[in-house]
């Protein structure tokens, strides 16, 4: 064992509680946006029911990755500060931890996939960061992180195996049960966008305790549907590869160890979506919601507009995780609508 | 004097007060959205202060539009709803009245001009209103209106010269300054986007009672900017003419009658921005703050992006008053030719 790996303590390998979600809801308060529940008329005629929308593309850096990050680098102690983090993303992980890193005055290199989302790239690198560049079929991305972790005495921020993650995560959900208790409203079900599990596992701590007759569904796109298989099967399965998907944010090959350990009984099921399904909430997002979604934080929004979850005669929250989208994919995917139309 | 224009009774032509707004509040509760009251740590930075933002953009139609037209229409009397209603509009106004006809249930035929953007025509037969479109140069939009009327014993609902009109827009701003009293948030100033001026004028009601210290002041287009001139002349001054401007929804001739005679005391005055300032506002909301605005909806965004109202220090509540655009105007702003390719 490495001086530098001093730094990746067993203590952000346990499983975080409740307390340690609403600890990270006091660190992020001032830094993070208390990001509005949205709901809008015309999906409720649609769903046939009350839907929420926790507008997670509202959040700084476009999405709901910088609670986590924000909390998980302010847990960084001083004596490891100097060597700034390291951490490997799509994308959305890598704009939370590079503001984050930005806010608290350290240093951070990402490690991105060279077919990351071009607009991902450069919001990292506004932010400060340094990006290092891989290829996602032939290099490994947690051995170039691991690396460059040990090289600079660097701390490895992971994507969501990490308890300090997990709670900065689960703040969302908090907000949500809050939100909605405000408006005297009792949720059914809330619905969250699955990657490798991070949010999912914030969430479910959030609910049990702030909702417990709430129940967690997760969403996950075709060929990517790990955790749903894996909440099925009981245990860890992994994606099949070979597969493709336009929700980038969320290609995790296989549940994290923690994440499952925290989501496997408490998450009620799950559902899987097409990338058309994804296309059709998009175009709905941008024509009746007016709002900028990306791919993967429109899969909620697909489970419903799509009738996969039943929302008859039910009040349903859901996560529109982020808005980070490449205008040339999203103007693609509105003229595909537009063509379709007439 | 025919039967018909019986409808358009004197009251509507009488200054509102804030008895009226809040009165407007009561009739919209549960039809309009309770719109967010947004805030963007990057805006704050850009513009050195505090800048929130009211995203009326997700109110019902898209836009604030449909606050007046409700609270109008509800205040139709019973023996004159058979005849359903009329409208002018270049597109919000037209949705905002398409919709509350239809959750009144009477019937709708609206006035629009050819040119208007696709989508507001679409979404405004979506409502199951009638749609009749002129020539913009060579017919008047009022004569045709008023001759619908009364051919069919309909009641006109005019975009902004009318109490109930203005007193429903006043209920935009009720909410800023509830939202912002909220958050302990005393504005210094409140920037609202102004055609017609019905918008800026129940605005002006609502916060002399609820907020007095605010000053408001109102956006225009460049070459349309007829308020501003009107408010430095102390009386009406009309457009130029001959001008061009993206922002379809704000191209009024003149301020009203009703509107002027509220706001020109009370407005502390103007700012028009160009076309390349709103494209830029445009942009910044895509990519930073995920909101889909119109042309018409930035204005305000671009004065304070364009450096044209100083925030520095400043705590400044704007309206983003539309989210109605088309696909392919917002993709060519975003420098993007994928729409026309695909």
């Amino acid at each position: 064992m490495t001086a530098e790996s001093e730094w990746d303590t067993e203590e952000f390998d346990q499983i975080p509680n409740y307390d340690d979600v609403k600890q990270a809801s006091q660190r992020l308060r001032g830094w993070a946006v208390e990001t509005p529940l949205l709901e809008s008329p015309v999906l409720n005629e649609v769903a046939g029911g009350r839907v929420f929308m926790k507008a997670e593309s509202l959040q700084r850096t476009g999405s709901f990755k910088f609670r986590g990050a924000f909390n998980r680098i302010s847990l960084i102690p001083e004596r490891a500060r100097p060597g700034g983090v390291v951490a490997y993303s799509s994308g959305n992980h890598a704009q939370g931890v590079a503001a984050a890193a930005q806010i608290v005055g350290i240093p951070a290199v990402i490690v991105m996939p060279k077919d990351a989302p071009k607009v991902k790239i450069e919001r990292t690198r506004s932010y400060g960061a340094e990006i290092v560049l891989y290829d996602r079929v032939h290099e490994s991305r947690e051995e170039i992180g691991h690396d460059l972790a040990r090289q600079r005495a660097a701390t490895l921020v992971r994507p969501y195996d990490d308890s300090g993650i997990i709670a900065g995560q689960g703040t969302c959900a908090m907000e949500i049960a809050t939100q909605a208790r405000a408006r005297g409203v009792r949720l059914d079900s809330l619905l969250v966008c699955c990657g490798g599990g991070g949010l999912t596992a914030g969430s479910v701590l959030a609910m049990e305790r702030l909702s417990p007759d709430t129940e967690v569904l997760t969403v996950e796109p075709a060929g990517f549907d790990d955790t749903k298989r894996s909440l099925e099967a009981g245990q860890i399965r992994e994606n099949r590869g070979g597969e493709f998907s336009i929700c980038d944010a969320l290609l995790a090959p296989r549940p994290g160890q923690l994440t499952f350990a925290i989501n496997k009984d408490r998450v009620s099921g799950g559902f899987s979506v097409t990338d058309e399904e994804v296309r059709a909430a998009l175009d709905f997002a941008f024509h009746t919601l007016k709002l900028v979604l990306e791919p993967g934080g429109a899969v909620c929004l697909a489970a419903v507009l799509s009738g996969k979850l039943n929302c008859c005669h039910r009040t349903v929250a859901l996560t529109l995780s982020g808005g980070n989208v490449d205008p040339e994919l999203l103007c693609a995917v509105l003229g595909d609508g537009a063509l379709a139309a007439s």
